[in-house]
């Protein structure tokens, strides 16, 4: 096995992006990562779309802080089911996000100040659109596969549909074709929370000196209960007071924390809003609610993946409530009834949506098995 | 079938009041309100707890605004599930609460100012003692029945707890013996809307003459999304986008309303933030935290129910994901287990947890035969 080659390159596009809003974005940059190495006929690569909160930063140590550990790394590295042995992968920071590529924190040329709320919303499907960019860019004509989970998973549908030709397989992890009106309503209010913080000042709050870490704190609260399972939540928590040893464990009668599962939270709120941005946060939450590609085809799931030509593995988890299996299921009954190809797993774990950054290895196996096989086609 | 007749009254207690954290309450006023006659023995009064948000108002239109319907009036009144021509009705606002009662809004005695912040944690067992000083008052030693939904279920359950011999029935609701680690994280994440709202100011903001409303406005937000089953919200929303007759369908790409269900849970935030106080709110989530009869049983339901004597009807919905039928079931198997008489009924409705509250007839004629069979008993 061999160490992990990890390769971190910022790009420049000059072509200006028709955005499916209407707007124009004249240029940006694209932070990416690589790992392995890109085979002589470029038939070995595989691209990583990631979900709300992560980046380009995929596997391995970060090069300039050893503790920083890729989000995927227990999936993706030298002998790990997604082998960058065999495999040239690629992880990119989307439009849009913090942590280097082009977003609200930029500054805007045309003003010389960031951004903020004139920077434009951006969807699945423009992001789809500088991911192919950046394949041209990397003389990438067909990926082996396009790959993530969540709003990840979206991203991998939404290339099925738009480059039908560029990519072998299509991986779409607890996913779903389209949020539910409860997924739109956790989004919302996890926004309102940012928009209301009097120190978001509209979204350019970065002229102020301020950030608007209340409401930041409070949308990531929020999205974290929906990341974990009931009984996830109960098995981790349960009803334990948070008590430094020995000291007694009657009720405080208070509104501090007195349940584990606050500190879990107020924690874990606390911890995000120094990292990420609010813009990004509104962006990337509308993305997830604009995704809809049955939409232009008048709500037909069959028809929007008619001509999907990449072979599809899609995988759920039993106890993600906010993307159940149901959700995954309307994906490959289109897939089934279109005659296309399609592996379905419906793993049974307890981690809620979260399970699927979790090395069970059920799901691993499965992952490894399924790219194991890709090879064995292609040589 | 006889008019409703409904009276309404403040009744002050002298007498201090003990709390379960220590603190001593020196008196206070409980805003009561009854419907139908006492009978001469006194044996045909029914007590209605209630849940987070609402009041002693609880059927017929409020005397002093025709408009506003009592919050249980499908159920409650002349001919209805629970027979007004029947039984003699008892609604009454809790401690702490702010419609009328003494509670945070309300003047301390000791300086002056409004209790605010200083007003005490009070407990499900509080109210219940509060609850049973209000019965010595109006000379009833026994309750027909306790029953309430959600919160005033367990008020119900911790009536046949610490009086067992004061209540012939005692009826809950889509409830449960204690709140799940995600209960207390929804519960969490809407205290910490209100508590890191800047006009909060630590909960005197009534000094400031200004109102937490980002905070409050969050908090139901959020509240909303439990109390709704997925099902329900795809149902009454879907992904519909909200546009006024004739305007276009396309995305606006905006952060404002776009979907229905934006628009449906900003204008129930807003709504809640001009009539509810959030010390109040803060009280009364904490109250259902706290609430865990077992926890001086060493965890055990079984023995917290050993000595009930109360009969019981233990009613729950099936796509309640807050208080689902599983909790409810714990209370039957306890009971059961014990031998203690008890009906239970899963009725099968779309409506989440707010199904306790509307007029599902499966659900309104369980309750008549249960009501009506009481009656039968007595005479």
């Amino acid at each position: 096995m061999s160490e992990l080659h990890l390769s971190r390159n910022t790009i420049h596009f000059a072509e200006p992006l028709p955005l499916q809003s209407g707007a124009v974005l004249a240029g940006y940059n694209l932070v990416i990562e690589t790992y392995g190495k890109l085979n002589a006929d470029k038939s070995n690569a595989v691209l990583i779309c990631h979900a709300l909160n992560a980046s380009h930063h995929v596997a391995g140590p970060d090069p300039e802080n050893d503790a920083d550990i890729g989000w995927w790394d227990n999936m993706i590295g030298p002998g790990k089911p997604v082998d960058t042995d065999k495999f040239f992968v690629i992880g990119l920071n989307n439009l849009g996000s913090c942590f280097g590529s082009t977003g609200p924190m930029s500054l805007n040329p045309a003003t010389g100040k960031p951004y903020g709320a004139d920077f434009p919303v951006v969807t699945v499907e423009d992001w789809v659109n500088t991911q192919a960019r950046l394949a041209d860019k990397l003389g990438i004509r067909r990926f082996a596969a396009v790959m993530g989970g969540s709003l990840g998973g979206m991203q991998a549908l939404a290339w099925a549909i738009q480059f039908p030709k560029r990519l072998a397989h299509c991986v779409v992890i607890a996913s779903t074709p389209k949020l539910s009106a409860q997924n739109i309503a956790f989004n919302e209010v996890a926004r309102n929370a940012i928009l209301s913080d009097p120190d978001f000042h509209g979204g350019n709050f970065y002229e102020y000196g301020v950030i608007p870490k209340r409401g930041l704190r409070l949308a990531r609260m929020i999205g974290h209960i929906t990341y974990l399972s009931d009984a996830d939540m109960a098995e981790k928590f349960g009803r334990e007071l948070q008590r430094p040893h020995g000291e007694s464990n009657d009720y405080r009668f208070s509104f501090d924390v007195e349940f584990e599962v606050e500190s879990y939270l107020r924690y874990q709120g606390d911890k995000f809003s120094t990292y990420f941005d609010a813009n990004t946060y509104l962006l990337i939450t509308r993305a997830l609610d604009y995704f809809d590609p049955s939409r232009r085809y008048g709500g037909s799931l069959n028809r929007t993946l008619a001509e999907v030509q990449a072979k599809f593995l899609v995988v759920s988890f039993s106890t993600d409530w906010r993307f159940p299996p149901n959700r995954s299921r309307e994906i490959v009954e289109s897939l089934l009834s279109n005659r296309s190809e399609v592996s379905y797993a419906e793993i049974d774990a307890p981690h809620g949506h979260d399970a699927f950054l979790l090395d069970d290895p059920r799901y691993h196996n499965l992952i490894r098995a399924y790219f194991g096989q890709m090879l064995e086609v292609q040589t």
